[in-house]
């Protein structure tokens, strides 16, 4: 079985859509990426900090899924990394209405021994001098490492977010930031930059559009299941991430074939995210239910057309 | 051989998008709908009006494509319908600079004798009690009745568009259109609504991020095909309606699953139809074309997940 090591943030979200509005909860993307993984049953390990505000329950819920949280740092004198958004009523945009990096702003990442030799890295959203010093840990170079970022960085540490992405195989990224990143706005040529960027793949997530896999000159899109039911998409793009990354854990195989397979695990399990508030639908998500989403992704998307190469 | 009849507009247009501005060139709904549906050798026939300015190399362009013209009516003393729009860096939101109705004001249509038994009709954008008219001058109800429309008519006319959606199979709307036809903003809630005006099929079209059929509780989404070289959505939509009608009048095989396969037609025509300005790219277009297009879709879309059902 391969090893994922997934580092990024564990947070307090309080979130507010036009369906509701929450206290703190639990958040972060290495909490949506680890249970998505999780789905997989593949050991993984979240690298990352909280403070000592944040609710042993918490750290139960992660480690009864089986995800390693030796290195989940609590910092007893420090409080969590806090973000507060509030969505508009077309669920795509939102306002960041708190960032409070609290412990954040002092992490140095520590890659547990047992970890140094994963075939996976996952650098979840975080300063990317961090992603990297992640990265510089492992003792040799993984078979794979992806790399989720936001236009947060590219505003305030584009030369270090580019020194990262150079060494990263996958980038997953959504498209308004694939548009920042490159001044370009057709993705097809948006993509091909961040390939001469280092990344031989290139993920374009569209939200409830679905998402772009680029590879040279292939391309696979996934759409996004319709749903009527989206509450609060916190997390989608975490969660699409982590199904990516576990997806390939599991299985091992990182060719074009095998990642647009990823790809549609990743959009099925997003698809759950959205559908409650926070974390609450992927703790309780059972493998008989993505069985079952997974069975109506390819009714949605499978169609027979006979063709001659 | 199924017979189709096709009633829309046929006009000039001209163009402003960041890549350039044309003169007045061929346009209208009946167009491109007819060159789509050229692409399919079936019995097809537009009706329309156009004005005596209306160069009589645009009729023979279309008469040439196999498109029976009969009725398609000229107005020695009138002027053809004229549109002018300018699209906005996006291209997806244009604003409309000039609409000259002319000989359109008091068109009645006159469907050919010919195809009054036809088995399908398509009708094009148009004032809806232009539609309708379509639909009482055929001999018997068609196998297929398929209407495309604009927020325009929900605008100043929506009694009427109510009136005729009631009576047609297939409705090929915008998302833009369907969430201002029933209020909702959820696609798949708003299509349940439209299915309670009438049709059994609604095809939601949502430009550069695909289209979605909806019949009942199934639903298929076809992406677009991610494109470099976007110059001119002007008739995308058309275009699409055109390849979906052509598909079913060739075929003649109305289930869903074959309506997949029609979308997958639609979405790949309209691909090539926004490579140029206007017409170009359609006039032009070969079946070797098309047939290589619809492999790139194939390799977009379709993946091997081997699930129990």
């Amino acid at each position: 079985m391969n090893k994922l090591v997934i580092v990024g943030t564990v947070a307090f979200d309080a979130i507010e859509t036009p369906f509701g509005k929450t206290d703190k909860i639990l958040g972060g993307a290495a909490t949506y990426i680890g249970l998505a993984t999780s789905q997989f049953n593949v050991d993984a390990a979240i690298v990352s900090v909280v403070g000592g505000d944040f609710p042993q329950s918490y750290l139960d819920l992660l480690a009864n899924k089986n995800i390693d949280i030796s290195n989940l740092e609590v910092v007893k004198e420090g409080k969590t990394f806090f973000w507060s958004g509030k969505y508009h009523n077309d669920m795509n945009t939102r306002d960041t209405l708190v960032t409070e990096l609290n412990v954040l702003e002092h992490f140095s990442p520590v890659v547990p021994k047992h970890y140094k030799d994963a075939e996976i890295v996952m650098l979840g959203n975080l300063h990317p001098l961090v992603q990297q010093s992640v990265l510089d840990q492992m003792h040799k170079k993984p078979k794979l490492s992806i790399l989720d970022t936001m236009n947060f960085w590219m505003d305030i540490a584009l030369k270090d977010l580019l020194a990262v992405i150079k060494n990263v195989d996958v980038i997953t990224i959504n498209d308004e930031e694939a548009r920042q990143l490159t001044g370009e706005y057709a993705l097809v040529t948006a993509a091909k930059k961040i390939h001469a960027m280092g990344p031989k793949y290139v993920v374009i997530k569209k939200g409830e559009h679905g998402a772009l896999l680029f590879h040279n000159d292939n391309v696979f899109y996934a759409p996004a299941l319709p749903l009527e039911d989206v509450f609060d998409p916190t997390g989608a793009g975490d969660t699409f991430a982590g199904g990516f990354a576990g997806y390939l854990a599991k299985t091992g195989d990182f060719s074009f074939e095998n990642m647009k397979k990823a790809v549609v695990y990743g959009s099925t399990l997003a698809s759950f995210c959205v559908q409650k508030f926070g974390t609450e639908q992927m703790q309780q998500l059972t493998s008989e239910a993505v069985r079952k989403r997974l069975l109506q992704f390819k009714e949605l998307t499978q169609f027979e057309i006979i063709l001659d190469k």
